[in-house]
């Protein structure tokens, strides 16, 4: 790891110039909030040294080519919701806040498109499309607290992954200041383009490590009016899952298929005190939705996706109401109901091999102490197995998950996985891609880390060993 | 522009070693076949010095090795179809034929994907989903004789874009031999992935210079079983081209939109010898394919199409039968006949812009003693014009083909496109890259080329200016 200078008084003297003093913030009682994003175990929290609110990205850039002369790391924070440590300052230095920079600049309805600051909360940004007859088809679970800007940077996922693909097909172009403090925009508003390199498709998904993003250019379509969500309900979980390719080459093409296991359908009726769930003792739920533009064309597919699922040995078909739905969005909060420290794993399978890895993790699981609890975007292939700490002394728990996770992992790639669907490495499994990333792929990522960050301020710790 | 070390018989001797002796050509009239790919102007070709066939890449990998050792450049050829210059090896040195590497190696219609070596034709990759019920979306013009590699190395788009993407949107994954000589896979056969920077993003559409493109992944999706196909007659194109928006937001999702102006209309029914094609004297033609999974979805989006054409200020619409399909195929083999020199580009604009750009650009064609011709992709904004040398002297010719292109690509910069939607640079619009492409980004790419390809070993005189 690398080593920084502190951020002195004359530093703190500097960006108060560049933001004005109410921006920079060094008092503890704050800092602390920046210690931890969706991190729940203590000993991995950092505190920064400081915290800076720019208001534009000419700040930024002058903030980055400070860091750069007096050698000191930047972490972007944004809407602080990583499931991998990616918004901890792990090596100190300043944090950057982006909620400052949350300006709608365009709305385009006959270009179908959507240009704001980073800063914008990803819901907002939904919600504002929605208002136009537009889909912004990004739809992370966290859209509510999350900001654009953290959905590029970690090229997001979500609920709707299945029909539209992940936030890097979202996005037509953005603005990033780079780790040597210029203001670049890169990609364009356009349908097709090879004009050199696809520099926003090499720094979507990397983690704030190759610049900072201060505005983005999102792609909006027609938003389909006519929507069912089928709720199917199986008690052998196998045929839930291998259930998934027909579905997937049935033309139906559709927007979420998501997978709860029997703990998840307890855990979140318990918590969301739904007291008559069918098949709440003995069931796994897989939710499918589809999206139409006409009605007669949503009656077929609704006919074709029961097929499917009664074919597939469904117990019961069912329509999808907003219990089932809140009980998906509630799998995570039944999580920290019942034990204060818990792991959410983010592995990702090839969709066809995803039936076969979930067996295999579970019987996995069953060596260790936890309870493995497995909720999936099963029509992508991404599972997150959640691990709960309880009341387990922190030299077993530690010893429990490494092994698990070195068995899951490995389990992953021989299967042609990866470590993250959608939550990214972060600090959190920087070590395990290390270990597990071929020695010629990380070589390239991190020979482009450094022609990009020669002086390494840009989120250090993140991703890779530098 | 970098010089290089000259192939001596020592560095024959050792290709003769890598590839086997029957594998390296260097008689002239052979290397001939090379110095051109698609571009017909003889000024412009470059003779290779030698020509090499390896058969795995690890041959490639070990070509790679000895061109860093002595010191000479490789460029790979393709199908050899490029529109701009992108096989010519215009430093001279070694061109690669890729055409060995043509093995078929897994087709996996459970997983929905195949793998195949980069020498196997587009079109027989096309095929050989077909056969399994399952679509592979790329599909170039040149699609018979172009080949996977080459079609990832542009980011090629073609007839298929507005529904399913470009080239890049259709790969799970590569193996790459690098500038260094390594193999490296990147990608993965995944719908999500974050586990560290999009390698394999970043490779497509790079042209051969970060990476020769060895082995390849591409997704395959259910195949719709119906189509039709409209043919929309506009006698006014301004009103054909701002009919695109509505359409693009009626949700029929539709697979082409294609355009083709009089004067091809004129010059392709006269080549394809079709007397009596409507409109022939004074109609533009638009045509319009939708493909759908069942045929009552088939009917209702007819339907739609009709309308927004005949809202829109259509003065027929007909079904599009195969004359029309086989004009369009033919706009290029229709200027061939016309005149023996000619300029194909490839600008592109965001789609809602595309009525002021072609109406800009006949505005400056106006000034000039050439007929400007143009077909495009509506549905993507890319445009290609026509310049017909026919029996114009040289002089005269590159200044108005100077100037004009100086007008057309500032014009589509401003509107906020970019120089090429499909063909790429190549060495084609080297200079104009340079020109147009603000620093910033430029300096990126040459970072990310100077990390990969220390030695500017992969297809030098490309892209930009090393």
């Amino acid at each position: 790891m690398k080593t920084y200078q502190p951020i002195t008084e004359e530093i703190i003297h500097q960006l108060k110039t560049i933001v004005g003093a109410n921006y920079v913030k060094t008092d503890k009682d704050l800092l602390v909030t920046y210690e931890t994003d969706y991190e729940t175990d203590p000993r991995l929290f950092h505190l920064p040294e400081a915290a800076v609110f720019p208001g534009s990205a000419e700040e930024i850039a002058a903030i980055v080519k400070l860091a750069n002369t007096c050698h000191f790391p930047i972490t972007v924070r944004s809407g602080g919701t990583s499931l991998a440590d990616g918004a901890i300052p792990v090596c100190g230095g300043l944090v950057l806040l982006m909620e400052r920079l949350d300006k709608i600049i365009e709305l385009n309805e006959e270009g179908l498109y959507m240009t704001v600051e980073a800063g914008v909360r990803t819901v907002d940004l939904q919600r504002l499309a929605h208002a136009s007859g537009l889909l912004y088809a990004g739809d992370p679970s966290s859209a509510e607290s999350c900001l654009i800007g953290g959905n590029l940077a970690t090229n997001a996922g979500g609920l709707k992954a299945v029909r539209y693909g992940v936030t890097r097909h979202q996005v037509y172009s953005l603005e990033v200041v780079t780790p040597l403090g210029e203001i670049v925009e890169v990609g364009a508003t356009l349908k097709k383009c090879t004009t050199g390199y696809s520099l926003e498709q090499l720094i979507i998904g990397s983690e704030g490590t190759l610049g900072i993003i201060t505005k983005v250019t999102v792609k909006l379509t027609p938003l389909p009016p006519h929507r069912f969500d089928v709720l199917a309900i199986y008690t052998d979980p196998k045929k839930a899952l291998h259930m998934v390719p027909s579905l997937l080459k049935a033309g139906i093409d559709p927007t979420s298929v998501e997978y709860m296991d029997n703990s998840y359908v307890r855990g979140c009726a318990d918590y969301c005190q739904y007291s008559d769930m069918p098949h709440y003792e003995d069931g796994v739920y897989v939710i499918i939705t589809v999206e139409t533009f006409r009605e007669d064309d949503l009656d077929a597919k609704m006919e074709t996706v029961c097929t499917v699922c009664e074919n597939s040995g469904a117990v019961e078909v069912l329509e999808a109401d907003d219990r089932v739905w809140n009980m998906r969005r509630n799998c995570q909060t039944s999580v920290e109901r019942i034990s204060k420290i818990f792991l959410t794993d983010d592995v990702v399978v090839p969709v066809h091999k995803i039936a076969d890895t979930i067996e295999a993790i579970m019987e996995i699981g069953e060596k260790y102490p936890f309870e493995v609890k497995i909720n999936a975007h099963i029509g992508d292939g991404n599972l997150h197995i959640v691990l709960c700490k309880m009341d387990m002394d922190d030299a077993t728990w530690e010893k429990a998950v490494e092994e698990f996770h070195q068995q899951v992992y490995a389990y992953a790639y021989r299967a042609g996985g990866r470590l993250a669907g959608e939550h990214g490495i972060g600090a959190k499994k920087l070590r395990y891609m290390e270990q597990f990333t071929p020695q010629g792929e990380l070589w390239l990522m991190k020979m482009i880390k450094y022609a990009f960050d020669p002086n390494y301020i840009l989120n250090p710790g993140k991703l890779f060993i530098i």
